[in-house]
C-alpha cells in the first residue's frame, strides 16, 4: 500500500537532527557510488517544464521528485519511493517541506563538517523558506548562541529573527545591512533570490564558514567572486552537478574548480575539509538528486518502523 | 487536498464507455494543439531507468506519468495531475489500472472511427491485460457479436475466453491458430510480446479493422509488412511520437508515412478515414502521452464532481 505524505506530517516527523543525518548518508552514499544520482531530465509543456530528478539507493530503492518551472505561487513537489526490490510504490510525498528541509539539511551537514567545531554565532541574509530551512538545521549541529539576520524586508527580518527565538530557542536580531548581519560570525548563511552579489570577502571574518544557497553562476551570482578567492576550503554537494550548471557555475570554473571538494569526500573522511581556524570556507549547495527520496525512505521508517 | 488512488478505485470508477470518450476528446485536443504531449524524457540510474511521459491541457491541467524499466515485475506507474491554475497536486494516481484502460481505449476510439459500422466480430491475438483492455473497449463502441481469441499458453486463451463472456457478456471462444482467430472478422486486435510477425496479411479479410498495440518497429514487430501494404487506412495515435522510435515504427517509415494519418484528425473531422467497407484499416498504437493524465482529469470529475 502506497503512503501518501503532506506537508503537516512531513513536519511533525522530521525534526532537524534526523533530517542532517539522513543527508550526511546521502552524501556519503553519493560519494561512494550507492546512490546513482544523474543530471535532471524535464519534458516541455508550453509555457513551463515539469522536471525530475531521480536517484536510486543501490539495493534498496529508486525514486525521483518532480516540479515544474509555470511559476504558479502554489505549485507543489511530488516526491515518490519505490520499493527497490518489488518496483512497487511505499510513498509519495506532495507539498514543500521535504525539499525545504532536505535543502536545509545538506547545508546542516556543510556546516557540521566544515564550520569550526566551537561556531556559535550566525548570520543569515534572506528570510524565506530556505533562509529558515538553512538556520534549522544548523542549529542542530552548532549549539548557537546568537542569530543575526539581514533581508531587505524589515517586517520580513523581524518575523524571521522572532521564529528563531520561538521555535529554535535562540537569541536573534534583525539587522539593517548586510555587513551588521554578517561580521564577526562563526557560520554565514546567504539564502536570497538575488543575481547580483550582496556579500563580499570583506563581509566576511577570517575563520568563517558560508553556506551559499542562492545563485552562484557567473554573471548571476548573490556573492563576489572575491569570497572564493579568500576561500581556503571550497565545497559542494555534487560536482557531477556543479559542472552541469548553463550558465556555469563560478566555483566549478577555472581558478576554482581544481579546488572544489565534494563535501561527501569530507565526510567520508577522505577529503580533509578545514584545517585551521582562521581558514574561511564557502559551501556552494546545489540540491544532491535524490537526495528527496533518500529523505522520504527516511521518513517512511519513522513512520513505520519494520517490523 | 491531493486524492491518492489506488487500481481498485479506478476499476470501480472507469466504466469503457466513460474511457473511450475521454479518449476521443484528448485524441482530438492533441490533434487541434490545445493538449501538449511532448516525446518522453529519462534518468538514468543504473540497472534501469526512471521515465516520465508529460501533458498540459492548456487552462486545465498538466501532469506526467512515471514508470521505470528495472523490469520488476511489481513495479508501479504513477499518474500526478497538477490544477493548471494553482499548480496544485489535485490527485496521485499508483497502478497499472488507469494506464492499461488508457491504452485499451485509445484503441477503442480507433475502432469507432475506424471500423467498419456494422462490425460484430472480433479477433485477438494475445491473452495480457493490453489484450483484455482493447476488447472492454471495443465492446464499449460496437455491439460485439462473437470474440475469438489465440494465444500459445492455452489456459491463458481459455481463461481470456471465459472472461470475455462473463464480464462483457459476448460470446467467446479460444482457437488454436492465428489465423483461425483473424479470419472473417470486422475488427483484430494484436497484443502481443512478439518481437518476430504473428499476423500477416492472408490472415485477415477484405473489410477489416486492425489495432496494433505490441511491437511495430524496423526488424522488431509483431505483423508483416504486407499488412500495411494491404491496408488502405494507416493511422496512429500520435505521428510525432511515432516518428521518436528507435529503432523506427514501420508506419512511419517510407513508404507508408506518407500514408500514416492522425486518428485525432480523423476523429475531428479533417482526415477521411474509412471510405468503403471492404478497405483494410490499421492503427498502429504508439500511446498518445498525457493521455493518463487526461484520464486521471476524468476520473477526478466522476470521483467528486465540481459543486
Amino acid at each position: 500500500m502506497t503512503v501518501l505524505i503532506s506537508d503537516p506530517e512531513v513536519a511533525a516527523a522530521l525534526d532537524a537532527a534526523t533530517t542532517v543525518d539522513a543527508m550526511r548518508h546521502a552524501l556519503i552514499a553519493a560519494y561512494e557510488g550507492r546512490l546513482v544520482a544523474p543530471p535532471r531530465a524535464a519534458a516541455p509543456l508550453g509555457g513551463g517544464r515539469m522536471v525530475l530528478t531521480a536517484g536510486h539507493l543501490r539495493g534498496e530503492w529508486y525514486g525521483y521528485r518532480s516540479y515544474d518551472t509555470f511559476g504558479h505561487p502554489g505549485s507543489e513537489q511530488v516526491v515518490v519511493l519505490h520499493d527497490g526490490r518489488t518496483g512497487a510504490v511505499r510513498a509519495v510525498a506532495v507539498g514543500e517541506e521535504l525539499g525545504s528541509r532536505r535543502t536545509g539539511a545538506i547545508g546542516g551537514a556543510a556546516v557540521d563538517a566544515l564550520a569550526r567545531p566551537d561556531a556559535a554565532t550566525l548570520g543569515v541574509i534572506g528570510a524565506g523558506r530556505m533562509a529558515w530551512a538553512q538556520v534549522w538545521a544548523a542549529a542542530a549541529v552548532r549549539p548557537l548562541r546568537e542569530v543575526t539576520v539581514h533581508s531587505r524586508s524589515v517586517p520580513r527580518r523581524e518575523a524571521f529573527a522572532a521564529r528563531v527565538r520561538a521555535e529554535l530557542g535562540v537569541p536573534a536580531r534583525a539587522v539593517d545591512t548586510v555587513r551588521g548581519a554578517t561580521r564577526d560570525r562563526d557560520v554565514v548563511v546567504l539564502a536570497t533570490t538575488s543575481t547580483t552579489p550582496l556579500l563580499t570577502a570583506a563581509d566576511v571574518s577570517p575563520g568563517t564558514h558560508v553556506n551559499a544557497v542562492g545563485f552562484k553562476q557567473c554573471d548571476r551570482a548573490e556573492f563576489g567572486t572575491d569570497l572564493l578567492d579568500a576561500a581556503a576550503v571550497l565545497a559542494c554537494d555534487s560536482p557531477e552537478q556543479a559542472g552541469a550548471y548553463v550558465p556555469p557555475m563560478l566555483a566549478a570554473q577555472p581558478p576554482y574548480a581544481a579546488r572544489l571538494c565534494d563535501l561527501g569526500a569530507v565526510l567520508a573522511g577522505t577529503a580533509p575539509g578545514r584545517t585551521d581556524a582562521d581558514q574561511i570556507s564557502v559551501f556552494c549547495s546545489v540540491g544532491l538528486a535524490g537526495t528527496e527520496v533518500f529523505l522520504l525512505d527516511r521518513l517512511v521508517s519513522v513512520l513505520a518502523p519494520a517490523a
